[in-house]
C-alpha cells in the first residue's frame, strides 16, 4: 500500500509537503502509521507543474528516505500544483517506470489500490488500448494501466467518466473471468489546471483519502494519512467521491463507477 | 540496527540463508522482530569464499527484499564459508561503498552496532591508518574504519587482539573528546579460513548474536537474529564473547577489549 | 550495436573473457573498434550455467566498465557454459529488465542486431505470445520478444525451428505493414546443455560472429568481436550459418528462415 | 576527461544547454569530439539557483543520455545561473558522491582536469582541511578537494587566491613528495551571485575552456567545448586566465597560482 500528497494552490516549496512536516511523505515511506504496510521503501516519484503544460517528473528506485535528490530537489523547486508518491511494490517490480506519478503529455496521475487477480485480466485491459497509448505502456503495474485506460475513455473530456470506466472494465473483466471482483482505488490526477482524487471501493475497504485547506482559502492538500496530528484540521473524504480542487475551491462529487459506466 | 548472518561448514546455497528461511535476511531486511528499526532498506551485501584466497562480493543500495540479482545470486552460488548483511543506515549515506560486508585482500568484515559520538573521533580515527589502509577506505562508515583498524593493528596475526584494540581505540578516543563512552559492536569477519564473531558492549545493551548448528556436526550458522521461530535451537551469544569456528568446531572465548588493550 | 560472449567447455572464471583479455568485453564497451555505435554503456549482464538446470544471472544499467560487482562477481565464479553482454541501447530504455541475457526456465538468450521499424510490429508480436509467455515479457526490446516467440514455437524441441520462425514472423509483420523488410540477427543462446549462435541478416549486413577454441579441443569461445589481435585465431561465421557447439565439439548448419518457416 | 557547460544571465530553461544543442552536454558525453576520452559516461550534475541563496542539486551515475529524470527536470527548470557537468571518472569510483558539481553552502563547483600523482599527495592536502571542511567531504575525487581546499583558503573572501592557493597547494605537495608537477585545471564556480571559471596548466595543455554571448547583452555561457559549429561565436579562453561573470558583464583577469600563493 502507498502514500501519497497532493497540492494545488499559491506556490510552495515541494519540501513542505515531502521532506518537511512531521508526518511528511518521506517519514511515512519509513513508518506509515495508518497503512496496512509498514514500510513503503520501493521508489518514489514527483510530477509538478511550471511554466510548459506539461509536468516535470523526478522518480527513483531507491527509498525515499536515502536520496538526497529528491530532499534538494524538493527544497529548491516551488510549485503551484504537485503531486508526489511512495511506493510499497504490489504489481510490479521495483524500477522506474513502475514509480508513480505516471505522466501522459499533460495529464499526471498517482494510485493507492489494488486489482484483485490484476493478473488474469491484465492482458485484456492492455488490449483495449489504442496503439498509441499501448506503445506509451513503459511499466507493468495496474496503476499505469488503469491511467491509460482512464486516458483511452477520455480523460481529458470528462475526467468522473473517464476514470469511472477504467475502473468499471476492470470489474467487468474480473467477473468474466470469475474471479472475485474486487478494486480498491484512491487516486489523485491532474490536467495542470485542476487537481482531482477519487476514493473508491467495491467493499468496505477503500484506501484512505484527507483533504485540508493550506495557507490561504484557496489553496489544499490532499493526502493518503495526515501529514500531522491535528486531527481536527483534516477532513477524510468518503467512500464513492470524487474531489475537484480549482480555482473555484474545493467540491466533492459523487463517484459510483457502475453508475457512470451505464451512462456512458 | 543492521540485520546479518554468517555460515562455515559443508558447501550450501546462499539463498538457505540469504532468501529461503521462514525468517530469512530478505525477509528481516523488510520487519525485523527484534530489531530497533523496523526496516533494513539501505542497502546489503553478501561476501562469498570459493576457490580464491579472496572473497567474492555482491552488494547494492536497493531494498534486499527488490533485488532480483541478489535472489538469482543466492540460489546459483554455493559456498563452504560466506557473510550476508542488510543495512539500516546510521552512519554514513547509503551508496555501494557504505555497504558491508568490507572486504580487503583475503579478509571479509560486517557489523551491527554503533560507536556513541563517531563524528567527533572519525577524523582521529582514520589518522591512525597506514597510508596503505588510509586509501583503502572508500566509504565514510564507522564499521569500516573499524575494520580498517584491526588490519592496522593485526588482524592477521590475532584476530582478538586486533580487534580488542580497534575497539578499545574508539572509546580511548571517544573519553579523551569528553564525550559518552558507548561502543556496541556485534560483527563477524573471516580470512577465509576460520569464521569469527563478536558480541561486545560498554553498556548492557550489545546488539543480539545467535549461534546454531546448520546440517551435519561441523557446520555453523551466526545471525544477529534467529531465522526461524525454533528457539531452543538457536543458542544466544553472550556480551563479551568472541566465537571461533574453524575445522576443529565452534569455540567460544571471553572478549574484554580493555583487558587486552593492556595487556598489547 | 551491442557486444558479447559466450562460452562453452572446461569450467573457467567468468572474467577470462568478461575483463581479462586485451579485448576483453569490459574493454570494448567503452570502445568497440569494428561495432558502428562506439560506446556500449547501457548496462551488462551474464548468465551461467552451474549446478542447477536453470542458470544464475547477474545484470545491471551502469556500464559495465563502472561496476565493481561486475568484477567481482566475473573474478569469483567459474562455469562451464556462460553468456555475457554489453548493451547499446537501439529499441527500449535503459533499465535491468531490457538488459540481456533474458532468462526463461532452463534457457537463455542475448542478441546483436535489429527489427527495422519494430515500433509498428511490436504489438502484433506480442499478440502471438501465449499468456504464460505474455506475463514473462518484462522488458520492451525486440531481443526478448524474439527470444519469447522462439520459446513460443518450441525451443525446447527445435532450436533452429523456433529461432527461424521467429525471425519470419517479424519478417512477414514488417512485409504487412508495408514497411522495409530488414532484420540483422546475431545471437547466442543456450539450455544448459548446448550453446547456440545464429548469425543472419536479411541484407549482406549480418553482426559479425566469430569462434574459436580455448584451452583444450572440446572448449569453445563465441564473440561478436574478437577478444585479442590474434586475428588467426578467430575464425569468422558466415551469414545465414547456426552454430551448435555440445560435448561431440563444434558443428555448423545452414540457417535460413524462409526455408525453415516454409518446412514447419 | 570529463565535459561541462554554465551559465549566467536571463533566466533559461535548463535544457538549453544540457540537452536542446547540436552539441548539447547530453550528446557531447556521448561523443566528445574535441576531448581526449571518448566517452563520459561516468555520471553527470546539474546545480542550479532559484530563490534559496545556496542551489539545487540533481547528480546521478547513469550515463547522462540515458536518464530520463535529467531530461524531465532540464526540460522544466528555469534559472539565471547554473552549472552541468558530465565525467569520465579518472580519480574515485562511479559513485554520487563522486558527481560533480560539488555543493558547499552557497558554493557550486565543477572541474575538468587531472592532478597527476594525486593518491600520493590526496591524504596530506585531506590534513589541510578544518574539521568542518574534512566532514564536508564525501567523495574521494581531487576535484572535490581542491574545491574544499579553495574554501578552506577564503573562496567567500577572494575566489581567485582561494583557487590559486588550493592549487599551488597541490603543485607544492606534488614537488614534495618528488614526483611530477602537473596540474590541468579548467573548472567553473559560483556563490550564487557571480559565475566564475578558471583556465590553467602548468604544462602547455590546460583543458578547454570557451565563452559565448547567449541571448541579450548580459548572459552568457561557458563551455568545456563549443555546444554548436559556429566557430566564431565561441572565444577560447587563453591559458593562465580567469573569467568572472556578473552583473557587469564578463571579465578576465590573469590567473598565476604561484604569483597568487606568493603574495597571500
Amino acid at each position: 500500500m502507498c502514500r501519497w500528497a497532493a497540492y494545488r494552490g499559491d506556490p510552495i516549496y515541494l519540501e513542505e509537503l515531502v521532506s518537511s512536516p512531521a508526518h511528511s511523505l518521506i517519514e511515512q515511506s519509513h513508518c506509515a502509521t495508518r497503512a496496512k504496510t509498514a514500510t513503503n521503501g520501493d521508489g518514489f516519484g514527483i510530477a509538478w507543474y511550471a511554466d510548459r503544460p506539461e509536468p516535470g517528473r523526478y522518480r527513483d528506485i531507491l527509498p525515499a528516505w536515502s536520496d538526497c535528490n529528491l530532499r534538494s530537489i524538493a527544497r529548491q523547486i516551488r510549485s503551484p500544483l504537485f503531486l508526489a508518491h511512495v511506493r510499497a511494490a504490489t504489481h510490479g517490480a521495483t524500477r522506474r517506470d513502475n514509480c508513480h506519478p505516471f505522466v501522459h503529455g499533460r495529464w499526471s496521475f498517482m494510485h493507492n489500490g489494488q486489482i484483485s487477480g490484476f493478473e488474469h485480466i491484465r492482458r485484456r485491459m492492455e488490449a483495449l488500448l489504442s496503439d498509441e497509448l499501448f506503445h506509451a505502456r513503459t511499466g507493468t503495474t495496474d496503476s499505469e494501466l488503469l491511467f491509460l485506460l482512464a486516458l483511452e475513455f477520455g480523460l481529458d473530456i470528462s475526467p468522473r467518466t473517464a476514470i469511472a470506466r477504467a475502473i468499471e472494465t476492470a470489474e467487468a473483466l474480473s467477473r468474466e473471468t470469475g474471479g472475485e471482483v474486487l478494486v480498491r482505488f484512491t487516486a489523485a490526477f491532474s490536467n495542470g489546471e485542476a487537481l482531482y482524487a477519487v476514493r473508491y471501493a467495491t467493499d468496505d475497504k477503500p484506501p484512505t483519502l484527507y483533504a485540508a485547506p493550506l495557507g490561504n482559502e484557496r489553496s489544499y492538500c490532499l493526502v493518503s494519512e495526515p501529514l500531522n496530528d491535528e486531527a481536527d484540521r483534516w477532513a477524510e473524504i468518503p467512500n464513492g467521491a470524487m474531489i475537484v480542487i480549482s480555482d473555484r475551491g474545493m467540491a466533492t462529487e459523487r463517484f459510483l463507477p457502475q453508475a457512470s459506466a451505464c451512462a456512458a
